[in-house]
């Protein structure tokens, strides 16, 4: 199960999944105006980033910022080999979603009582309900359906959620026939070694199921976390441009994995991405036009390995002066 | 050569090595009074780091922040178990290093020419004839000595530094008899399957030579950079409190790897790094005081991962109402 060596790539396929335009841009102040997030998608699916989570089909009073998923799903340049995805809360949005010729609903729900009570003000046993009908609502129209369990790697209320309980409500889920499951860490809490041991197990027990996952970089692990899960046989991740999409319990700290972050590491190390790197930073950087300040992303503010810098001016003359005292 | 299972720390130990009262507090602007600088060594002495970077004994003029350094050394309170070494650039340094008692000299040189001229205004060949008039001063006072080399992953001026070039410098000073090399990411171009192939490389060619490995963070590898020297053998790192120690070629950016960040992914992954996380955090805390502006550091912004959040004032109320419609 294990990969022998996850430290050299050698050219293996790994599927970068977009979610700074729904994860990213739901949590911003300021509206980004509905052109501009297509040609944001656009730009992306340019880029050539396996799925793209282009929106949510949520009421407009819940996530204003979205109110616009409609017309941004049908707008949409549509590249073959990019998955369309949006979440999706419940069976109108579903139907939405459909409507809008969106490729594959996402559906969200925690794993922690008490996270999902907060986030979703639903016990997990009613959101499992809900979920349900939506479920059936997409098999009835042949839509794909993949499900981001929250707090997978720990609740910041509850603390650590065993992994037998994720687990359980994989195995819910796997038997209503979904295609994929997203493992999402939704606070910064996952570390490699609970990570590792997470995707082994759901490898061993699902090998057939569709698997991401999801990290946030809030305490510095989120690449560490992406190569553990690699080692365990995972290939298919969850990154926001610019690290959009902060942590609502730590002001000021990275959110989402940085999509240019991951795939710049990725495609040193010889992965396959499939992406062009170039068009993803590209993308980032127009991002504080549109919401109005800076990302956390440290390739923005860096650049890549790949872009060098000029000697001082005044290096012919320090050479010189050097040679003279060889 | 290679760990069986780098993702399970299982106990082992891997050494800490503060840099931060040295690297870090070198570029900055305020002048950190001595008694603080000696509280902060003596608080991250009981910490229980393995080896604190002190001071420089360099030019008052060249460092005007590290001016301080022979009080600073003769005066913080040395833990057993801890080595207190500070960075030597000549003999006068050595020469006052020594008279302060300072354990472990280091020396700095880059494998890089146009970087070495840059920065040490020397050839590296020049270089090199200076610091073996160093290390013959160290080893006639029976102090050891460790040479920290630049850009062994890369320079941000020439690009690809290549591993040969790097091994062949660490043949030059291993026959000279110093006790430890320190492979330095100057400015984050380290790669994890890059750093995996040197390390693996090192210690297949010198089993018995101290092996430091120096990581920044600048485009967000340091820890998986961590994790791939681990798994090819290394077990001592460099890191500096609150990621202390910008790039000078990407402001904005990250600097040193983050001591507590690196601490607290190693914990979390059963290493024993012998250190206590919290009164880590705590010194790191206290830079913003000494510094005058905030580190980059995400632990101390997000709180590690055993510090749990309260659900919102209303969680009674919103978990009755769910079970009203139960």
């Amino acid at each position: 199960m294990s990969t022998p060596n996850v430290w050299n790539g050698a050219g293996r396929r790994i599927h970068m999944n977009e979610v700074g335009t729904r994860d990213g841009l739901q949590m911003e102040q300021a509206f980004v105006p509905t052109e501009d997030k297509i040609a944001l998608v656009n730009a992306l699916s340019e880029a050539g980033l396996s799925k793209i989570e282009v929106t949510a089909f949520v009421s407009p009073k819940a996530i204003p910022a979205l109110r616009d998923g409609e017309i941004v799903m049908r707008e949409i340049v549509r590249r073959p080999g990019t998955v369309y995805t949006a979440l999706v809360p419940n069976v109108r949005g579903a139907e939405r979603a459909i409507d809008a010729r969106t490729d594959e609903l996402n559906l969200v729900m925690s794993v922690s009582e008490t996270h999902n009570l907060c986030n979703l003000r639903m016990q997990r046993s009613q959101s499992f309900e809900a979920l349900r009908q939506v479920i059936a609502t997409a098999q009835q129209a042949a839509t794909p359906v993949n499900v981001s369990l929250s707090c997978c790697f720990g609740c910041p209320m509850e603390g650590d959620v065993a992994e037998a309980e994720v687990l359980d409500w994989v195995q819910r889920f796997a038997d209503l026939g979904v295609q994929g499951i997203t493992l999402c860490d939704t606070t910064g809490m996952a570390y490699p070694s609970q990570v590792h041991s997470m995707v082994l197990a759901f490898r061993a027990r699902w090998p057939q199921l569709g698997l991401t996952l999801h990290f946030h970089n809030t305490r510095g692990m989120a690449l560490a976390n992406v190569l553990a899960s690699i080692a365990a046989g995972a290939d298919r991740f969850d990154a926001s441009i610019g690290g959009l999409g902060g942590c609502p319990y730590a002001p000021g700290a990275s959110g989402n994995a940085c999509t240019e972050e991951i795939v710049h590491a990725l495609q040193l190390m010889g992965y396959d991405t499939g992406t062009d790197l170039a068009r993803i930073v590209a993308a980032a950087r127009s991002l504080p036009a549109l919401i109005g300040h800076e990302t956390p992303s440290q390739i923005v503010k860096a650049g890549t390995r790949w872009d060098l810098h000029q000697p001082p001016a005044d290096f012919a003359e320090i050479k010189e002066r050097a040679q003279a005292r060889a």
